[in-house]
């Protein structure tokens, strides 16, 4: 990241009289400013990628539906993006971008309706030069799926497992009994009766008889995915330092 | 229940100003009334046994401290009586009972915590001429104790399964799931942070991604108990008529 | 079911990336996996039934309205079908099933808003067999109306009764204190003010001063229906067995 | 009341720092102001108790207990008393006192526990001049306990009915479909799991599928008391102007 | 009401498969069954309103917009109606009517968005006959209003006062502080942030430091009408009797 | 405070393992830090007393019951302290201390279980050198009560009012409809049934209809004190620069 | 305000049989009333401004969208008028008016979607006359945005500060912590998960461990604008009787 | 850990009726079965303990005060342990104990208060082999306190820190802004108001701005501690196969 312009003035962005972006984010916390697209207009989105990628920096952007996708995109010609539509996130970028983590993220789902929570995890680890292991469907009922998949994460040597459910939220619970690298607990926003929202799910996982599960928002992908990265990247740290 | 005293005038049966005793609700519902201790004196509740015992029913005391199941004892000799400390609960009755269901519940508990709440439950069904079969501490952290559980239940060939949880509620998602019989969630008011009073337990299981599993109000061993009896008391009808 | 495909390699049936069909739930725990419409794409649904029904299995589907029933229907011709507008549910399957549980479960209401999740709950138990009493809108504040809903139950002989109730969610208690067989109660999210969501009528339920009311979550009328489809089937097999 | 002493300096009691009582409240409201102990003093209690005699008011102490209601009544020799135990609710007077409503108020519980919550309201009512018919302990287990009480109220022509109910709190729906008198739910804290404190029974009762059921706070003995006091008052009224 | 169908094998009126109308509810209660629309069709409501009309009931069809009522209303000709717009309520019947209530009901409300319930509220007191006082929009941050307000009531010497607010739900605590009659607090979903759906209002009624205030559902103008016409019933009875 | 020990190394005061005093926050903010006693022993509190007391701060020791401030006080002997036993509260200081805040603050309450809270503000404010007006136990149950109260703080010509309350919390409404200055709502966890710990009045104050009510935490009493303290601050501030 | 027209009769303006207009909030109160557009037509907006207006009051409309302005612009031609698109609030006048507070209230913000609640107290307070300095998205995530707006507050010697935030709600104590001006925190119904609707932000406000923030409801803009309003004008009260 | 008996049979270690403890929970989850006293005897404990440390395992005891760990410690001699006082956690081995990760935890704590919280999160690290940084008072109140933390984590090459909190739960978000390593967020049961039971500041920290916060249940050191081991594990891991 050697090229970034560090003025001192500049170490706040401001766009306009209503954004103030984190240009410095990334090199301080290990992980960038992400913008949340609810709540801003097109144009808007639009000036915040142009100036931040001009400072070297990549965006992401998320909870964008595909046509907002598309009408930003065309008002900034030029610019790089990658767009994941199930997960409703892009990244913005000028060239091949400066974060590559070396790690493995399972990302697991309970069910079909919890993968577009996955996907926008998923993306962000992606961003962030992580490989990511999908495991979808391997809901509880069926206990041998979840037996499954953890034979799997096992094999493919993951380094953290971001397991997402609605619902009752058993998921994360069943599979860190059977794994020893750190579970994130996703829930999601899927189920009806005392189960909508997503509040039991969430509760479930903070409840849960397996210490050491961690729990983050409701339906919130982006969190889980920056969690899993900030544990890869210490892994990398150390490493690099052991050496 | 040949000799049971059927005079119109004492369907209810008034004990001083504050209690009107069911005395045929055993007959109509095919479970007892259950009298909650809370709330009423030992003086109240030694005269509600006299007089329920003279009309030939079995009593059931539930809530009922060690302490005070003594003072009442001592308040109606003469009378049977059995008391479970671990489930605070006893019954007094005359002489052999005629409730003789034939069934196996398997009463489960996710650890030794919720033991109590399971004793509540499985006295209620010996009472009732139930066998018992008790397995505990087999939560799911651990998820070869629950294969274990229902490998058991299988083997003793039990009609119903009572399974009580507290923290996260995850254990009867996961028994119902191996299992083919009508599985009773119970959950305990164990735990503490969100999962507090039980409330969590409970919603999970309402909750739960393996359809079918009955559920009662937290804590509630009588009504998980009386749950069990009713559907073995309904397997006993249709075996008696299918002869 | 003697025609299963039994490879174990594919016990479970993977659709796609993103699903995973339990194909031996029927076998196992005597209902079958009911797959839950919301989420999925008619795509998605017409694939995992071809593939479900090749196995020889039957296979539910919830919550899906008439439109995307009829453009799911469409992809699968050769199939056979049947589908309740009310209840939203359909099934799929190639030929005479094999669930044939022997038993009579009574559906009742409070009011005539409750009824579509009656109706779920009714279909699932006459797809697995059971003969199905309907009694609505038999709401408490005309008492002589569950009286007569109680009278009805019992001269027609039920094995079990599902009551459902939105609103106060009362009807289950006083069903359940006429009635000497297993009462399920299904909330409904119908009401306002207090209670709307129905979460009201779930806890009045869970509170019923009649010891052994089941309970299932809010509008989950599959869970109902397969609670009383898995209590019939262990009257079933003890009939079986007792002869 | 005509030899209040009507000083409006004096209309509003300053008793201390602390204290301002209402004096003129039962000619304003026609239900005078009513003292909760909790947060006060013997010293403090005793104090009102002979400002307020003095004035010519009665002067009715709520949620006091035995304890306190003998030291309070040891400090104010001279000054008449009533007290229930049950009801923790005392009066003092110093001579047959004004509040002479015609009118009959019935005071009905679900259960023996709920007793204390229906003595508090009785003894309001009783203060005001009222007669009370008590029927205790009839849940809607047994749907003919009900049946009777509403056949004995509607015998001794009751002007109003209190109904207590906990757990479901079911009695008030079940009481008023039988009645075509005002109807106050008295929701009590009695109860476990999600019927802990009354919130349930609370709102079950504004819930309720009968229109016109009046429901106070839980454990409102008192606001129960009043209304029904307030409902007499107006008949009263009405009498008395039509005659 | 001589000429009703006493016909006891029709005491309750089966209508299609789904609806059970009880249609003696105003003989038994003082207060006919009000048929709430939504969940229902045109069709059905129409088909309801036809039969009961026919039995010589009045019947009011609550929560139905002004489109439905026009739509329900070309399907019974020759049946008389009125409708309120504001209160979405509607009554149909044959010819005048039999509630002849004599009594003043005073119907008042804090915003103007609390109006549509209020004249809920009225429309069914009037359809009893009684005499509707109606004073909208004094909400206690200008204190003179309600002062105003109070006058007003007694000056019209109303039996009974509804009163409606949202938000704070202060406005009922203020009125009854100042009358002598029985108050019923009416919360309405009126308000935002901590205030939405008003449950605010409501607990803020429950917990009046003013005794005897009666709370009804929030937006339950049926219900608060349905209670003040049974305390106008009762003082009309007593009056009756008196004469 | 020209003598305070400015030492950059010392301007968090590190106490033991477990303490850090901001001593310094007087200076910024306006208002010192209060310990709140809960959760330390007296030796800890007393050293803390000792540090910073050294430096030449006031300290305030909130939540601290009578026995531990007299058992605090023998510890730190030398040192001046005031105590409030009804506001459970203390100060610390060596010397007539600096913070001479000129203006007058109102402190009301509802009940007179509300004191507690008033006195424990109060104390705070006299602390910080304001006049304090208290006027408690006018609650709006007695309308002329709050309007007395009004015209006394017009009167005295009070900066900013403190208006505590319980139950339904709404006289803070009623008193900032009666004033131009600034008020603080400081709801109390005074109550019973659905109004227990202070939750429906600190909403109630919350969605108050008039406009420009401040609400603090229920039972902050040092919360509103230091809010007061900060408005007469600039006021002072402001009236200082003006001259 | 000489000119206004204060006859006795007038003091509540009656605009048609919904709406009584508070004239003399702005005299008794130094902030006017406001109307809440929701649940008014657009004619009855018209006629109240019209009637207001008339009286010589400055009147706002909160929470009205633009094409509702516009269209009750065009039926009080001859008014002036302001209207904030983001805020979406208006205000209606028709002359110079006669509010002049002197002050600056610093308006700030976490996040972009916490602006349109900004926008509205901002035109509040300028309506009142206070000078407004915003400063947007300076959300903690960057700890030096805080920093740096504390600085600008104090350079700018504002009275008093509005920190609006959503999702966690932690800006105000960040702010509040290096300010000693009084702080209003605004929590907003920004956030997804458990901080929908900004009960989370709320709470957090409310629980703030740095004294004396004063909280308002979840987006009630125009209450943290009418506390910032009576803060200043209390500051121009002093200033004056102090010359 | 070669010297384990690791016979099939004994997988789970069966201790009387109650209890069956899952021996090799270390070896599969890197992290062993932790016993939480509550709900067991002294005697059931010091059983649990004799044949745990007998299979060559560490046992850890949680939730156990000074009295009871006293207790058990007298009935298993012979057998070594640790206690925390303030962390109320104790664990019992034979010998020098094989869990030895490399890795430094930092645990903050934003009170006094919340430092049993931590010292039971600590201890658990430390059984585990980490070394553990304590940096206890550093709330936000004073803002330059957790800037010195942050520089005193990074100095110290933490890799991954626990931050615990309880009213406002302010504090993680505000640390996790300052580092690049994983954050673990504590909320711990200290406050009083809306925020009592510590539910505001784990919502706090579950909503938190800063994205990739780990978040617990409220009071949950031990599964704190259990997160932050099963990075250090992971880093352990991946820096031996590196090598």
């Amino acid at each position: 990241m050697e090229e970034r312009k560090n003025d001192a003035v500049e170490y706040i962005l401001k766009i306009g009289n209503k954004i103030r972006f984190d240009v410095f984010r990334g090199e301080r916390r290990g992980f960038p400013e992400v913008v949340y697209f609810e709540g801003k207009s097109v144009e808007e989105c639009a000036e915040i990628i142009k100036k931040v990628v001009d400072t070297g920096e990549k965006i992401i952007i998320s909870r964008i539906g595909e046509d907002d996708y598309i009408a930003v995109k065309s008002k900034v010609r030029g610019i790089e993006s990658r767009y994941s539509r199930e997960g409703r996130i892009a990244s913005f970028y000028s060239k091949p971008y400066g974060y590559v983590l070396h790690g493995v993220v399972a990302v697991v789902s309970a069910g079909t309706s919890d993968v577009p929570y996955c996907e926008e995890a998923a993306f962000v680890c992606e961003e962030m030069g992580c490989k990511v292991l999908r495991i979808y469907d391997v809901g509880v009922a069926a206990i041998h799926r979840p037996v499954d998949a953890a034979a799997e994460i096992k094999k493919k040597n993951a380094d953290v497992a971001i397991i997402s459910a609605g619902m009752d939220g058993v998921l994360p619970t069943i599979m860190a009994s059977m794994l020893d690298i750190p579970v994130i607990g996703l829930p999601t926003p899927v189920g009806y009766g005392v189960a909508k929202n997503g509040i039991v799910a969430l509760q479930t996982m903070l409840s849960s008889c397996v210490p050491g599960v961690a729990v983050v928002n409701v339906g919130n992908g982006v969190g889980a995915g920056a969690l899993a990265c900030l544990i890869v990247k210490r892994i990398n740290d150390r490493v690099a330092s052991a050496k």
